[in-house]
């Protein structure tokens, strides 16, 4: 089966045995930011044409941004509680053989504010070595997402805007001029965490970044590093106080630097979490292909 | 008197009588940041060399960040408790007379991380009628300071980068993206500050201004009062866990539109405020130098 990784900036394409196992995989700057006049199909061909060619019943089964407003088809997103079996394939006509695209999940909290995900749904069913696992699940990112699993269910979860956040705060603003490169400096991050932490509010503390430096208790060099801690610290903080079982097991899923960056500020907060093995999506595409029916038993 | 109100964008000029009447006000772009190479003295020169070759024994106070690092001379903050007598001034004499600088103040958190403020304090002890009042002061800008007065005596402050963030959220990240100008859209903004202001995270409850719009729950041109709203809301809830007296009266000192924000937002959560009377910084130049001996009595 051919698995599409098609996100906001770029597309991934994962060649998949029968068993699983990842066969061979590419690339393309063919995010759906980037394909012009819904060049999709192009896009397609140009990636996998001699890969589809050669197996004219080869499955397609594709997730991410790809099946937003701004994507190939707009698919609706999907209500909790969810598993692999309940992301009911959307498939559409628009190329050689139908594409199946997975859906985005949505849920509301108790005010009736939505959140939603697309992509991030098929990391999670494809993280474990094995079936999806119960326990908490953490993707870092611009838009961080944490989510719950019970009963081998995606039963809660949420977004922080976290790494959007740093960014803009960093680029942006007075707390950026205070910056001097990034030394990755883990001091400074430990202290960002407990500092992030801590009780009381997070709009309050960001002015720290500043004022710490101005007074030279926190090295120029540290200043990045010490505001990536607080936002982590207190994503982390407001995390605790949402999911179901706090303290419980976190997978992390993620690119690695981002990973080991949240893994340090979790242990840091005494929050046990691990680094889930490579290959979360490309799992996620075969788990969810096979509960679909699309792949031989 | 001559009172200088000089940030880092502009600069400001009363000429002051001796029962406190503003008789004149000028102001120019020659802000900290607009001075090139030092050239203070001349920047002052061109805004007021009328006034001050008319009497050449006329008292020079400034407040802002002209006392800071960037500014004509480095003012080291005063501790809290201040009133206008403890502020103490820095007289400079890099003139044709002494400027006599107003000092910035410095408080720390239980944790010993620092806040500062530099011309608010002015604004404060300018703020009523009569003499400095006891209660809650609310200086709304990119950067909004809170401060408690108690027994005639700041005794208490912090800062929100609230309008930074606001700013930084809109114009580089994903919210902008879903913003469609701006409507003042009042039902948008009450929205807002009712969610932000809830019990929670506020990290987590900023995604929401793109998913309600994504779902047609917010409409676009309400989007940034909404986020505004959000933010004020969280703010203040911050605030009302920090402050020794929450829900006593709050004076508002800034610009007349941002003010009124911030009233209706107080009002939404059922706090009194009222916005002080124009003239605070003039009026705390004036106090201030009286108290410093630098009027006749």
């Amino acid at each position: 089966m051919l698995g599409l990784d098609w996100g906001t900036t770029s597309l991934r394409g994962y060649l998949i045995g029968a068993d699983g196992s990842v066969l061979a995989e590419r690339s393309a700057e063919a995010g759906i930011l980037q394909v012009r006049n819904g060049a999709f199909a192009e896009a397609l061909s140009d990636l996998a044409g001699d890969w589809l060619a050669s197996d004219s019943t080869l499955p397609i089964i594709a997730s991410g941004m790809i099946g937003s407003r701004q994507g190939w088809v707009e698919v609706p997103y999907v209500d909790l509680p969810a598993d692999a079996g309940g992301l009911t394939l959307y498939s559409h006509d628009g190329f050689d053989r139908p594409i199946h695209f997975i859906p985005g999940l949505a849920v509301r909290d108790g005010g009736g504010v939505p959140d939603v995900m697309r992509g991030e749904e098929t990391q999670i069913i494809g993280a474990g070595g094995l079936a999806l696992q119960d326990g908490l699940y953490l993707l870092p990112g611009s838009h961080t997402k944490w989510a719950e699993v019970k009963d081998g269910n995606i039963i809660w979860f949420t977004t922080f805007m976290t790494g959007e956040l740093f960014a803009a705060l960093k680029g942006h603003t007075i707390l950026g001029r205070m910056m001097m490169g990034e030394a990755d400096d883990d001091v400074s991050f430990r202290r960002g965490v407990n500092y992030g932490q801590g009780a009381g509010g997070t709009l309050q503390r960001l002015f720290s970044a500043r004022t710490l430096a101005l007074f030279g208790e926190l090295p120029e060099t540290g200043v990045a590093d010490y505001l990536s801690g607080l936002l982590i610290g207190a994503e982390i903080a407001e995390a605790r106080a949402l999911v179901q079982n706090p303290g419980s097991m976190i997978m992390i899923i993620g690119n690695p630097d981002l990973s080991r960056h949240y893994l340090a500020a979790l242990s840091i907060s005494g929050w046990p979490a691990e680094i889930a093995p490579a290959g979360a999506t490309a799992r996620g595409h075969w788990r969810i292909a096979r509960a679909a029916g699309l792949l031989p038993r």
